[in-house]
């Protein structure tokens, strides 16, 4: 039973990169919908407001184009933050850029070494903007937010309802005909953005399979390697700062030190200064 | 009793091509009915936005255009996106093309054994996108909303309701005749897909175990050695891969390296450069 | 007690294969069941659409027809789907057929011998969809649906409800004479299908035994022996397999390979290329 629970394990193992991506689409889709449910409501617009002759002090002046960045930000800017943050957690990138300015050894990446490996960190962290992106446009609320006039079917509305906010929190029963077209034509764009997403990784990482120089069991040795070389460099850093620490630190505490060597050892030591 | 509960795991692993054919099967179901109640709403037309006359911004020219591309989208992107999950993951894919481009013997695989495993692999990989469109088809709601021009028998409902969206939420009711009957013409179609796909695997499968150079008990002796090949195989890289990182890491750890030498192992090392 | 449930496993195994008939049957009537409550609903026909004479776009042209293959297709094609798995699963197919194009002693199956199993296994593989083609005839709205013109009584319901479909949704009450009568008609065929298979069943499998060569009890022994040496050469072609592949991949591990070598281990073995 333990040795079959091994073998899953073992076997997961083996999909590690897709069920990575899958964990990071399903947490997109999650902090998502979370995210919708805490702090989205469409501006409401009246018909007075949309001839952009709002009076009120600090209104915007132009209520279709609130409209159009409130959605498209909701979209757009998640998928920004995600790409960063996917950029800043992978160490090849900091491998590359870390000390490139005063590298020895080839004086600095070459420009296309530089570009290559820029565009392979940045199509592994497309994988949760993409995704969020997609899961937005199937969601369609966002899209027809940013693109209707009138989200609101603010006529039949307002005849029972006193304000805006009140529509608003009836939504179900008075978004707009048009808002809900625009929601549809939303879900298709998302279908055809996953789908065309892909089809076209398919291809790229297809392609990239072909021309490795290894074939398909060298480079998983290839890869078991890289990664326990990587474990095991760690743990013996560990070791040596700990041992190099200890023998430094002893040496300074086992004989009575003057002023002059206390100063010494207090001031903040930086390499680049 | 653990003995018997052992034959049954046994008797279940004959199955295991089936079983994770089916397991595919329903969790596909699963995830399109997930997915429907989630997202799906057939857009509402009323007669004025049949016309292609619509006015208002931004919103999509032609609306039977809309209706077709919705429901399309709903039955062919989520089988392309299942599709391609399906070639990723299948390891002969990747065995075939990984390298291809820089093989030495046989200098790469011929055409026909390219195009033979390829065919293959696709038709594992067709299980799963098959299966959503059967049962897209048989839920019917998705071709039915791609091919009426008038899913929502407005006529009658906007007399009782103000909005296209009031007739959607109690659509039950006021669905058009013609959309039922699409409905009804959808089942029949995906009854038809499956056993069509079915009859059609069926005797592809029985030509492709014919043309087979091995019987019964000896391919099944081959099935058994290659999965214990494959498991052996794995185990031994990982202990090698392990010793030799253990002896490269300590070898260049036990001596004082200089910056020269940090610079070199902290590039991005990749082999196609 | 201990040794009680052991007779009582023991009695169920000498009935395992009419309780597994049982239980596909039973399986199949549930399944059956739940399709019928998700998807089914006769098609609507008023009395303008059955002139075939239906101009909205995309509907389908001729009503009867939607009529007749929807009924027939919920009755014909799940039994397809289950004939197939029922042929896929059994092992006695695949050990005829798995290269049969390559066999050398008896240099191909005689044609009355293979004939002959196609027929055994055919007849096993019907069990599962004769119980479906009878319990939709018993249901019997699949074939009422099927030969009914007017499958609804539209006249009088159009009098209460506005649509076809508000008549479906009240259908109870409002199926029309002519359905009634064949849904009646339908589970008389229902019967007359079940006590007809089983007679001609009980028929042939008589017949079947008495041609045996062997007696009761030997056949028995026959029976326990191949259950016995079918469990034995699983284990043992697992024991061998597992042997060989550690020996092979150890010979492969022990010494550092070249890219040459890495390249033939990991291409796309297959026998029949």
């Amino acid at each position: 039973m333990a040795k079959q629970l091994g073998e899953l394990v073992k076997k997961a193992g083996d999909y590690a990169g897709t069920a990575a991506n899958t964990g990071i689409a399903l947490a997109t889709a999650g902090i998502e919908q979370l995210t919708t449910l805490a702090v989205y409501r469409c501006p409401c617009v009246t018909s007075k407001e949309l001839g952009c002759n709002i009076t009120q002090i600090g209104s915007p002046k132009c209520v279709h184009f609130l409209n159009l960045g409130y959605g498209l930000s909701f979209i757009i800017a998640p998928a920004i933050a995600l790409f960063v943050f996917g950029m800043i957690s992978n160490p090849k990138m900091w491998k590359l850029l870390t000390g490139c300015n005063h590298k020895q050894r080839r004086k600095k990446p070459t420009w296309t070494y530089f570009l290559w490996t820029l565009t392979e960190v940045s199509a592994a962290a497309m994988i949760a903007p993409v995704t969020w992106v997609a899961i937005a446009l199937l969601d369609g609320r966002f899209y027809a937010c940013a693109v209707t006039a009138f989200p609101y079917d603010v006529e039949h509305a307002l005849a029972t309802y006193p304000t805006c906010e009140a529509v608003a929190a009836a939504k179900t029963f008075y978004t707009s005909d048009s808002f809900n077209d625009n929601r549809s034509f939303s879900q298709f764009l998302g279908w055809v953005v996953i789908s065309g997403c892909l089809i076209v990784g398919l291809f790229l990482f297809g392609y990239t399979q072909c021309s490795s120089p290894l074939t398909y069991y060298h480079a998983k040795y290839y890869r078991l390697y890289k990664g326990s070389e990587e474990a095991e460099f760690d743990d013996e850093m560990s070791k040596k700062a700990q041992i190099d620490a200890e023998s430094n630190v002893r040496k300074f505490m086992e004989e009575r030190r003057e002023k002059k060597e206390w100063d010494r050892i207090s001031t903040v030591y930086e390499f680049h200064r």
